[in-house]
């Protein structure tokens, strides 16, 4: 029997196959049964699934998060395609399957990105400026490998912050041969640290997948708590005081209107243009998502976080 | 000659007093002259004064600020009266005054303030909260006492900070007797902490007005100057996490609004309270302050601080 | 068999009660039978019962809000405990039941309550302010008694209009020591009469539940009604017309913004106050409800009145 | 020497006229003396007028809103005509003017504007809805005759309240013949009675010129005096209750939004278009008003009233 | 057999009649076996219909907006009036239908509404703007016939487009009589034209009920894509510039705030006027249908369009 | 005698130059006569000059904008320089100025500019694209080539909008290196074409300073005139209509905002990020511009362009 990706599954087919479990929920058949219902995905989509007449340990057994191995016919129920699950087993080590196959992540590999930021910091010429985004970079750098960059927003996927940093430091590397007044330091430097204490305020696990978000994360936020982080290191090292309050103005700005979390909008040039690099490519990430969903002449639905919008996909050739 | 206080000049008085610089400019005459045109202050009213054909050594030597005493005619121009003076100089440490005298001061003398906000300090039990707020206050202590509250909006009086914390603090200990559930050590803690990087946020001199804020107070603000605050004293004496960050979750939310600066709203019930007695104590205080200009049965002006509102003097006694 | 409260109830009790029904509906199973669906409460919780099988008679005769008296098995279905009614009938006089164990009530008792808001005005001076206060809030007694203060919202229980003003009016004397500028009988008086036509404005049945708004209460509003009221009480005795005035406007901006109703905001410090004590006092009561039903170091979810915030239980004591 | 209107005067003139004082003030020349600077209106415009070298009785004899005579020569300044006064004195009984010769009157005759409103009001069949509202524009008929709608925005003319009442009733009526389901009695009273508390909410003098709000006016506002209006009416003659009701309905929400003053909005169809009857005659006047002082193809000044914007004259014809 | 209208129904009835679909979905009931669960009106109301066993051939054949011919059983489930289907076919040509009868239609017949439009720009003196409008109405007038002017909201019926313009035609001649120095000949081109792109910017079917919005409507809007009407038209003809401009100015800002759709606010009275024209139509229509459905002394749920709002219906006559 | 810059001026110069009259304005001396009060400005600088006791001629002769030559002495005046003119004239061809040394500019040659955008026409692939470009630049190339992007705002010097324009394609080049699913042709042209019918919206001289607003720009604004004009060449060269319909779509999308003169938000990425692209190319060029003012480690005032925001000189190194 085939192993196939979700994609592949036509009405008829016997499958074979390692699926994350996304959610999974035990309900009641008219019948009086319990049976489990799932929502299984690996990384070409997603399909509802049914194990009839489960027993208390399946119950116990099957937990969102966790990878198995399925077999099951795929039938279709009112117009969608549905797994009826015949034999099921939690995956193994000796399955030797990539997390990359079974969750949306990043399109380029946690430690190469991570690379390539440091070469970035390595641009950074004053030492200050250096020492305080190392240390806190080395520090998150354990989290920032898969951690997203929001619960249900743009880049929550796998390594989805990391990614995020590096095309903000592409683009501000760009920009700044177009504005040449900026302090590249400054710029880089906030566009690192910007969103870094996500890992602080988010909690996920190593799916990528944020479960919740922290205490702290609640009462006083990744800007804030990025602010202390700053505060913290600069003392530590002995960091010159302007720059240290400078950095710190660049993450507290960089959401720029007091309503989504900036008590003081930018007043250098770097953190207005941090603001908008970060929008930018938030807005870039979900508007190329929203297009990849539909066919070109078409719109999609409204989109939440693009204020609801629909996004239309041209019949122009795309890059 | 007499000594006269600036509510007791009649038109065509020749008095002789002391009074502080407001403002001065330096202007020129119809005849082409110069001549200098001073506010005048003292604690009973202000009153504008002129010194006619002074000398290029007068106009430097008179500035915003200083004290001085001064002879001249009592005139009225226009419907006001005006001070032509005849004779200026600085005063001097033999001539004794009391700053008192001569600025709009809270009620209170700041020393005894001062000792009122120690005895709520003492009635804090958890160890944490008390050692973090003394240790802030007493770093603070010399700006507070003579510290205002604000540049031009409420409590814009010397120590009018301290008069606001310790208001407060009577408003929160009562408030308390009512709503059992609240713990005080947070509330009085929230109470004198909420504002207490004002004195980091402006700069002041020795006479209660603000000339400026520091660079750090315009990039980040007191609010955020205040989270720092408690950062650094709780990491320094080992204080519990969640209590330090309750403290700052106080600090960051009691404006409320995020257009006010607070990216976070109340999320404890004593973070809430704290915003409702800050805006009681600062609206008192305009409102009366409005009410003590006006006739009975009067409005006042529209006031901006009071969001441009009319206030009305009842002719029904006052407390 | 014991008589058990629905928050003592465990999967596999055969149990007997008194209960409230909160809500009923008739729907229809699966094979086409008829069964009652109910929603019971008691003042220590809720739970759904289902009477499988009911007769035309059972439907017309067990309706919304009757206390009825039930025995049945506790079973657990999907997760929650559910009550399968075997025996059901109407509760008599007989039962002798108090109605305070099964809505939620105010923590005090009406007629106490009541009292002690009588002794309030027993403190007012001014005896036009005192007349109109005693003519009115004894013209709704009957009511007040058992009125809630709201639908849904803050004070959503019997009794609770009485309590909020009761609560409100120990705040009003306390701030007025602090404060002391202020006519305690304007305070007091605007205290009272803030809210009472809600007891035009919504229509209550005994057990302090909202049914729905009155015609006018939808047309006009209790802010309005409230100032009629006072309007015609005033003519009557032939109130001073600054004194009615007053108490107009304290009822017209309590609201404070014109987006919640009142068109004018206060313009004297009492009116200022007392929007602040009404404030306070539903968020001191919403926030405590909410904490009340989380454990120590968790969240809320998001509650709709506090404007979609969380509310924090900490660690720390209460009170 | 010939009487002239402003409209008339020419640079070197040497006049004499009739003219009202809109405002006056002694000022103080480069020389130090006295001299008074008015405003003069007629009906066909306005000019600078000064009065050099006054004396103490003069300053104190003439008065804004006084009718006065003048003597004096035209004069340019700096491109503006100015009238030089020679001889001034206060119009007399014997010198036989009409008010209408010198403030802006609404276009027609007040009383014969009374009477067209009538007849509206002999039109309604409903007979409580006629008693109310003729008791009320009985009992306001002498302030109705002569205030304005308004103190500076639309309608700020002599007798402009009954012109823009007036006005609202023939559109009323006009619009109920192409929506034929709507009530007309409650619209023409809804018409009537919308801004009648105008009259006690502002103090006008005879000559239509708005001086003050009321102190009631300022606490309550016309919105609330109106509905107190209607009560009081209502309750008298034993009205109808929904009657009375409704249309205190219509008074509340005219102004449509809670920021404007109505805390509810329209709940029926003739309050909805009493609404935009009101707005359209506001509207329709302040545009006319800022045509007639452009030439065609202009753009006027930003117009406050209009939020700010240009009017365009067009080069079409109008009418 | 009877053939019956959808309200006269009746429990028990064996009927027969003709209906519109206005909506089907096939559902599997609790045995499995797949059913047509229908929506069908008629112009007296609606009703659930279901199809128990359908073949393969009727979920293929039964379509949204087809117009059927059932016979069935009236049966009551849960409350409410269901008709079992005995029988079903398609209507045919023989069956001689008007779909007046079917779907909900404006109240006049859409060619005489064209013909009554056509009689106001009969009356239109300017020959450019006359030609524009006629060269439009005339382009447009196949669709008019049958569009309605939403796609949910007010006049969303059958020929409501065109129903709208006449009705707001009517009001424009009424008001220019009282306001009369407004140029008739814009405003009724403006009524004529506000609206227009609206058959560009939807796509409805013949049933008056639209499907979708089409991508330059959704990408522009009726608003733009009008003005663009209206330019090449104009520049087709040679009009004078102004006209064509005031023409685009009318249509440009008849929703009035930008956040509807206007980027600038109408500057001629003309264009201020036709706002609200729209906007009373807009309420009298929406307000009339929601009172159409219930009783005296009643109000309606809140409704969206009306801003959520409810609507309450007077005891009192209408019309 | 030497020729001067503004900026080399000092107190009690005697000096000679050229510069352009910015504005100038006849006032009356307290001697009661005449005299020109002139601003004057060269590209270093602006000084506030007199011409005492002018002659009618004078008043005549000497206007805005003029270029003039003028000898004078350098005083200082209350703090500030001033010139007391003696000798004054206009420029003449003789004396060889050029513009550039007279009005800011943008920092670039127009022509080189001009022919630096038509390299990035070139590089447009789409022939219909690049058409309707072309031929939209060309017919505006005598306006490009000095008109500024704005009245009072972000490059308002002479050829701002061309240089506002080369700058967003540089930095849309190159963030389409980082975004690579974007279509160029689009971007480049939306860059090129958003702005462009400023030169019909505004009336602007050869200076580069707009005097006036055109009444089509008033009445329907640059967006909807830069639509019209995409729409007639789409239309003429027969264009595809989604590229012409995609055009339109970004120029009416590009200030993002309905409040803003947007109704439709950005639906392709193309046109989010020209949004971005436009106002970080304000937001640079304003924020530099600040910063060029003032010393390191000082504020600027609040800056009204960027929502009253002061701008901070770091003492960081620029670039």
């Amino acid at each position: 029997m085939e192993i196939k990706k979700i994609i592949e599954f036509q009405n008829g087919d016997y499958i074979e196959g390692f699926f994350l479990i996304k959610s999974v929920e035990v309900k009641t058949s008219s019948n009086n049964k319990n049976y489990m219902d799932f929502t299984l995905i690996d990384n070409t989509g997603e399909i509802n699934a049914k194990l009839w007449e489960c027993t208390k340990e399946d119950e116990e057994k099957y937990l969102q998060y966790q990878l198995i191995k399925v077999r099951g016919n795929v039938i279709e129920w009112q117009g969608r395609l549905q797994l009826k699950i015949v034999k099921i087993r939690h995956a193994t080590k000796e399955d030797n399957l990539n997390i990359e196959d079974y969750v949306l992540c990043a399109p380029q590999n946690p430690q190469y990105m991570f690379d390539e930021v440091v070469k970035y910091i390595e641009k950074i010429e004053n030492q200050d400026i250096k020492k305080i985004v190392e240390s806190i970079i080395y520090e998150s750098k354990d989290k920032l490998l898969f951690y997203p960059a929001a619960k249900i927003n743009h880049h929550a996927v796998r390594s989805g912050l990391l990614y995020h940093i590096l095309t903000m430091l592409k683009s501000a590397e760009r920009l700044s041969e177009v504005y040449t007044h900026l302090n590249t330091d400054l710029l880089f430097a906030g566009v690192i640290l910007h969103d870094i204490a996500k890992v602080d305020e988010m909690e996920a696990n190593k799916l990528g997948i944020v479960s919740d978000y922290s205490s702290e994360g609640q009462l006083l936020g990744h800007i804030i708590q990025g602010i202390k982080k700053i505060d913290r290191v600069a003392t530590k090292i002995g960091a010159d005081e302007e720059i240290s309050m400078l950095l710190q103005h660049m993450v507290l700005s960089h959401h720029y209107e007091p309503e989504f979390g900036s008590p003081k909008r930018p007043m250098i040039p770097e953190a207005e243009l941090l603001h908008y690099l970060d929008i930018i490519d938030a807005r870039m990430f979900d508007m190329q998502k929203a297009i990849e969903g539909i066919n070109s002449g078409d719109f999609s639905d409204k989109i939440w976080i693009l204020h609801n919008r629909k996004v239309y996909n041209s019949n122009l050739k795309k890059g």
